[in-house]
């Protein structure tokens, strides 16, 4: 998809195409559709994290809880975005054994728990030896720290997703 | 629900509640629960509503995209969320005829087209015979001024979705 096809859509196009970059927060790509057109992917990419950056903390936050567990009750349950159900089966998280899913429920409550928002992490660079590790570590993080590497992870999200959609070889998963 | 059930919430719960106080904008939802407990309905609100009114522009506007049309594509084709169809069916935007569903459609093109955002309008204060002239009257007003009605609007709704959530009595439509 090239830039005068995005700089071409209205708002519903651009919303049903990039509603999900940012995880269950079409607010946030229907908000960037203000600041079209785009000159680049990047420049696209760039009005999206600023509009992260520039929120109040409770927003950053709430976007932070806009995001499903890893391996959690959603996988479980079917209910995933078919983006994050792509990076969680991609990452080997559909195919946890009992204790694994176990200790991953239990850390992602701990988590949870003393944070307010979910751990969120781009589990395409990633994979299913390393999360809970990964976890463990950042739950011993100080809270304002771990915001900011929280919504960096999300920041990378969205770049792999806006690689998806705009077709950048290289970067999109399969 | 009282006000101590909505303070023992987990955020997972509270999103499940609230999220669709604003019109698919959970992050909204998300971001208020930071500001827990809340002291009375009159509070919880007011944080919802502050949470509108601090958005720069660009993230005002996006709200209002993530609204459907009234007696739209949406509603045609059974997409709308559960709220909106019961607020549309409501107001009779379901038993519209053909001619009318014409003008209506011709009236949100035109509208979209000048605000770069959906009419807005709390359907339940409103009705069938009442929506077409409300459209054609706001289609012609200053684009500053539109934004701040539609998002007074988007106000309304929550208002009364709020108070459908909370049981608040005389408030709540059947």
């Amino acid at each position: 998809m090239d830039m005068e096809k995005v700089n071409s859509m209205d708002f519903g196009e651009f919303v049903d195409v990039f509603g999900n970059v940012v995880e269950r927060c079409p607010l946030i790509a229907a908000a960037v559709w203000s600041q079209r057109p785009f000159s680049n992917s990047e420049d696209l990419e760039k009005h999206f994290f600023a509009f992260i950056d520039a929120l109040p903390q409770s927003g950053q936050e709430g976007i932070l809880r806009c995001h499903p567990d890893l391996a959690g009750r959603e996988l479980q349950q079917g209910t995933l975005t078919a983006e994050s159900r792509r990076e969680q089966r991609g990452a080997g998280l559909m195919s946890l054994d009992a204790a694994e899913r176990l200790r991953l429920a239990e850390l992602n409550a701990q988590y949870r728990a003393r944070f307010g928002f979910p751990f969120v992490l781009a589990a395409r660079l990633s994979d299913r030896a390393a999360v809970p590790g990964e976890l463990a570590r950042r739950l011993q993080r100080p809270p304002a720290e771990e915001l900011r590497t929280a919504l960096g992870e999300v920041k990378k999200i969205g770049r792999l997703r806006l690689a998806d959609l705009l077709g950048a070889a290289g970067l999109a998963g399969p």
